[in-house]
């Protein structure tokens, strides 16, 4: 069978939502405020409770009452069915959308349910996240801010090229792009020198370009995923932006870590692009020949991912938005499938529905630096916008939108939005 | 009404579930394997589902549905509806448990039902857990560490003593008393000055006493929980034993804190004891005057706890448990209250069944140390046990407990247990 390409729903030549994609998320509608499971196809919502219901998804191998998996509030059921299973799933749902299937198109009635403009759903978050982890990845990144804070010479950890670090993030506060998140307040001190920090608002807000990987299938406490298997647990990709409050963070993390300077909020894009869809992408990943990685997290098959990502900022100001990066996943040193062997290496257990995300993605170049601490070079150089706005970190009423798309022949895979804007700090 | 001290139902002088106490906790009996929701009265539990069911807990302000809220495998919906309703729900349980009261006690076929030996019941986790926060919050413990591995002069961080010092960790890896972990396998350096790790089985296996606190009432993002309001946030307490990996936490833990040096299993005891049955044992906390605390982090109120914790300890080749250390809950630094208060400063938000933890409980004296790794000196110098066995770190097949009981004038309010066994390493 050729894979299908085109669907009776039209979708634009730049349309993040081809036929290819078929990503999973959550969404409402006001007429009907529960939320249930859908695909995106061109510009519509396709709601797969009302498809299911129909009988349009009976007979696929695994998928045991898919009218009521579709229509939970989030994803985890679906997720914890397996690879199998989001496979024949996915390949079913092209089916029902292809042009040259009548199962859909020519029922009028269930057209009329089922397909629902994008720009009148409300999406939610697509999962019920359990745990949410994230990791230090790309090696630009780590650099870059090494030698702000270390000098170049010991930029990078004597860890950092065996181990992907990563630490525990807060899974409460991630929320779906498009909710807005009031600027933070904390403990920071008054200047570099200060012995005594004082309390206030974030003066230095940033922001981090990342992609989250979602567990599908997960692990028994005490057992691990083996490298080889770890693309098969993984359900698939969002867009991350990972608020960050440099000023709070440079005061608390040592020794335990990033903390409140990041739990104020993690938005993530409402769509989960999945690794079905995103296999096309698959790359060599950067050499890791010096030093080799220990055993448990040697890559055998390409294991990177070619997706280009842009961060554009609308500063308060400001009438439109304006790209401030454009980064690729590929830059990553250390693969998501490396992440999820080596965070279940100790017995760590996974469960439907866990979040991890790679950490700031910067490439090589400037204009690829993935945080406004990398871009001013920690607050050293400002970013001016085409209308003459100035920025060293974010401003109260300044909104980020990441976007990302993997681009194919004739065709993108794409994520939407991961969006939000900074409203003023709230009691400080 | 004078407080109810005595019960229908046999409880022993040193007993940890007098009916001062009512701890709630999850569990399920052969009979009936689902989970439901019930307290400890001597050595008996109380099915607080049935008592529910017959009618014993209606009334109750703000508890609608008793006998549906203590069927559930969780106590997260009876945590989210506030404090003033666990009061009343903990008085009325006590009520009916006296030796005064007949509604029980003269329902034989109730009892025969509701009350069931502590010895044959399956306990679960209280709570499904959505975000674990660690602390670090005993003076005594950061600054032996701190001498461990910065020496005398720099023991504590220059944050230290002006924010309570956390992290987020694992939920998903919290797991009851009772429950056998496998020594977990990592990333290690092979000597002190390696530039390369190996990797194997963790050969620094250590114990962390510590205290955790369950989030009842949350609040929502970009709301924060005043310090004067936490001790009402707050459903109640537990045993932890934070297990570490010293080896696998070293090489990790910089830049972003501790990670799977922790995240292979954390161990709480199963009943919360509500901050109400510990109201008695309120005590004033530490001096904090040099340096005093932001605004923000100001007690007004006593505090601190008096509760004796106790770590015993049974080699593989021993035939008993023997006590290593003797500690105290009032030995904190930072209170619990603080810890909240700090936690959601950012805007963080909490949601019922959130747990954090104290941190590792180390008194002055080595007796009260907290850690193999303050007791033994970072392995420097052995325990040997009454039977001629010695240890640095955890074996194969040692087993751990954890005690804690407040001493009133004729009753404990006690914990039971939170204890754990070592499994060999499953893959190494």
């Amino acid at each position: 069978m050729s894979p299908i390409t085109e669907s009776f729903v039209t979708v634009s030549k730049d349309s993040d939502f081809p036929i290819q994609n078929i990503p999973f998320g959550v969404f409402s509608t006001s007429d009907k405020p529960e939320p249930r499971v859908g695909t995106a196809i061109g510009d519509q919502v396709l709601d797969l409770s009302e498809v299911a219901k129909a009988g349009l998804l009976d007979n696929i191998e695994g998928l045991n009452e898919p009218a009521k998996i579709f229509s939970e509030s989030s994803l985890n059921t679906f997720m914890s069915l397996g690879r199998p299973v989001w496979k024949k799933t996915r390949l079913a749902i092209q089916d029902i959308l292809s042009k040259d299937s009548t199962k859909l198109k020519d029922n009028t009635e269930l057209v009329q349910k089922a397909l629902i403009p994008l720009t009148s759903v409300k999406m939610h978050l697509p999962a019920k996240i359990g745990d949410y982890t994230d990791f230090y990845c790309s090696r630009d990144h780590a650099t870059n801010v090494g030698i702000m804070f270390r000098g170049k010479d010991n930029a990078l950890q004597p860890n950092w090229l065996h181990i992907p670090v990563g630490y525990h993030g807060r899974a409460s506060s991630v929320v779906v792009s498009g909710t807005d998140l009031h600027r933070p307040a904390g403990q920071k001190l008054p200047s570099k020198d200060a012995k005594a920090p004082i309390f206030g608002p974030s003066a230095r807000l940033d922001i981090e370009l990342e992609v989250g990987w979602f567990v599908g299938t997960g692990n028994k406490l005490g057992d691990r995923i083996d490298i080889k298997d770890a693309q098969d647990h993984i359900f698939g990709l969002v867009l991350v932006n990972d608020w960050s409050a440099r000023d709070i963070q440079a005061w608390e993390y040592v020794p335990l870590g990033p903390f409140l300077g990041k739990s104020f909020g993690t938005t993530i894009s409402p769509w989960i692009v999945t690794l079905d869809a995103l296999e096309p992408f698959l790359i060599n990943g950067p050499d890791q020949s010096s030093p080799e990685p220990l055993k448990y997290l040697e890559e055998k098959k390409p294991s990177a991912y070619d997706i280009e990502l842009q961060v554009q900022i609308k500063p308060a100001e400001s009438s439109k938005f304006e790209t401030v990066t454009v980064s690729n996943l590929k830059h990553m040193y250390w693969s998501i499938t490396q992440q999820l062997a080596h965070h279940t290496v100790n017995g760590c257990n996974m469960r439907p529905g866990d979040m991890g995300a790679t950490g700031t993605i910067s490439g090589p170049e400037k204009g690829s630096y993935g945080s406004l601490l990398e871009i001013t070079w920690s607050g050293r150089d400002k970013i001016t916008f085409e209308d003459g706005v100035e920025r060293l970190f974010l401003q109260d009423g300044d909104q980020v939108k990441i976007t990302g798309q993997a681009h194919g022949q004739d065709y993108n895979i794409g994520f939407g939005e991961c969006s939000g804007k900074i409203l003023p700090c709230k009691f400080a």
